[in-house]
C-alpha cells in the first residue's frame, strides 16, 4: 500500500483526492490546506490537516498548489521519508531540489470542480531525480491512469503552452462564437455538432491535413466579407489566425 | 417521392448525394457536373450529367458548387418546375432570384470526402422565398436530418463566420500545437484526451464558465514564461487571444 498525502484544496488536489482515494494499493492519509473550510470535499475529517507540522509520515507527496506558492511551502515542509512531487505544468522539477527523492507528477487536463473526469485517460507527465524515484513514481502513476509519459522540465512547459493553445484558446473561440450567436438570435445549439466533427475529425486525420476554410482556400472574398461583419477584437483574431493559417501551409495572404 | 438533382460534385455535392440517396421518399435523379471525371462518386452512370440542357424535371435543385460560381450558373439554369437552393453559408438568398422558387439549405459542417458523417445530427439551415417553398424545404430536410432551423441570410452570414471560429481557427490551434509538439520531441497523442475534454466539457457549461487558464487568471508570471518560449507567429497569437479573453472576462491585461 503507498501512503499519499496530498497537499492542496483546489481542482487538482481535488481531483487527485477522489482518484488516489478509489484506486486500490493507494491510500490518501491526509490532505492538507491552511484553511480548513477548503477541505470538505475530504471525506474523512481526521485527514483534513491544517498546519504543516503534523503531517504525516507518507511513501508520497503531492503539492498541488498555485505554482507561486509551491517555492515556499516546499521550504517549510520537513520530512523524514519519501518522495515530494509537484503537479504543475510549468515549474521545473528543481524547484523541489531541497528534498532528497523529487519529482514532477503533471496530470496534462482540464479540472472543474463540478465535473467528474475519467483519470484512467488522462496522460501523466513524469520526472524524477533519480531513476529509482522515477520507477516508484511510474508503478504510482500506473494505478491510476493507463497514460504514463517521461517527460522533462523543459518539454513540460512546451506542453503546458500547447494545452494553452489547444484548451483555452479554442475554448475561448467557442465563447465569442457564442457570444456572436446570441447578438444575432441564433441558438449554440446550432454550432454544437461541428465543434463536435471538429475534434472527432482529428482522430482519423492529422490536424494540418483537417484544415478547410476561407483562409486555406485563399477565399479573398470571403475573408473580406466576414472581417467587414465582425467587431475590433474579432477582426483582430479572425486576422491573425488567417494569417497563421496561410504561412503555416505556405500561402500568401 | 421528391425528385433531386444535385449539382456540383464537391465534398458537400458528393455528402449530400450519398445520404439523400439512402433516404426515404428522396430520389436523386441527377447528379451534374462540367467534368464528368469528378463525377466517379455517383454509383449510377446513367445520372451522371454534365451538359445543363440535359437536366431533368424535378422537385428540387441543389446548388453545391463553390460560391463565386453560383450566380453564373443560376442565370444558365432553365427550369420549368421545381424549388431551387444553394448550400452556401455565406452567399445570400437573393442570388437565385431569378428563380420562381428558390431558397437555401445550407447543411452546417465540415465535410472531408474520405470521412462519413452522420447527416441526422447535422444542423440544416432553411431559408425560401415564400411559406409554402419554407415548408416543402423543411419537409425534405426532415428527411435527412432531425436538426432543422429556419434562419435567414444575415443570420446564416453570422453562422458562417462562427463556423470559422469554432472550426478552422480550433483546428488550426491544434495544427500548431501539434507543429510545437514535434519540435520538442513529444507525441501529439498527449494532448489528445484534453482536446476531447475541451468540447466534451462545453456540454455541460457554457464556454464563458468553462474558461481556465493564465489569461484568465491574470497570471503574468505564467504568460510571460509563455511568450518567451514561443516563436513570433506563436506569439502574436497568444497576445492577441490572451488580451481578447481579458477583455471578455473583464479583467486588465
Amino acid at each position: 500500500m503507498i501512503k499519499v498525502v496530498i497537499i492542496g484544496a483546489g481542482n487538482v488536489a481535488t481531483h487527485l483526492y477522489h482518484c488516489f482515494r478509489e484506486a486500490t494499493d493507494l491510500d490518501v492519509v491526509q490532505v492538507f490546506n491552511r484553511n480548513k473550510d477548503h477541505l470538505d470535499f475530504v471525506k474523512e475529517p481526521e485527514k483534513r490537516v491544517t498546519d504543516l507540522s503534523e503531517i504525516a509520515e507518507a511513501d508520497l507527496y503531492l503539492i498541488a498548489i498555485k505554482d507561486e506558492a509551491i517555492q515556499d511551502l516546499a521550504g517549510k515542509l520537513k520530512l523524514k521519508k519519501g518522495i515530494v512531487v509537484h503537479t504543475s505544468g510549468s515549474q521545473d522539477m528543481q524547484t523541489l531540489a531541497g528534498f532528497d527523492n523529487y519529482g514532477v507528477f503533471y496530470p496534462l487536463q482540464t479540472f472543474s470542480i463540478t465535473k467528474a473526469v475519467n483519470f484512467k485517460e488522462i496522460p501523466i507527465c513524469l520526472e524524477a531525480n533519480s531513476e529509482e524515484n522515477l520507477e516508484f513514481l511510474k508503478k504510482t502513476a500506473a494505478l491510476v491512469s493507463d497514460k504514463i509519459f517521461e517527460v522533462n522540465s523543459e518539454q513540460r512547459r512546451a506542453l503546458h503552452v500547447s494545452a494553452v493553445f489547444v484548451n483555452n484558446f479554442s475554448n475561448h473561440l467557442f465563447a465569442l462564437a457564442e457570444d456572436y450567436c446570441k447578438q444575432n438570435q441564433l441558438p449554440f445549439e446550432i454550432l454544437r455538432p461541428l465543434i463536435k466533427e471538429t475534434v472527432s475529425k482529428i482522430e482519423t486525420l492529422d490536424p494540418y491535413s483537417a484544415q478547410t476554410g476561407p483562409a486555406l482556400r485563399n477565399d479573398h472574398k470571403t475573408i473580406a466579407a466576414h472581417l467587414e461583419m465582425l467587431d475590433e477584437d474579432r477582426k483582430k483574431i479572425y486576422t491573425i489566425l488567417t494569417e497563421s493559417i496561410q504561412n503555416f501551409h505556405g500561402k500568401k495572404l
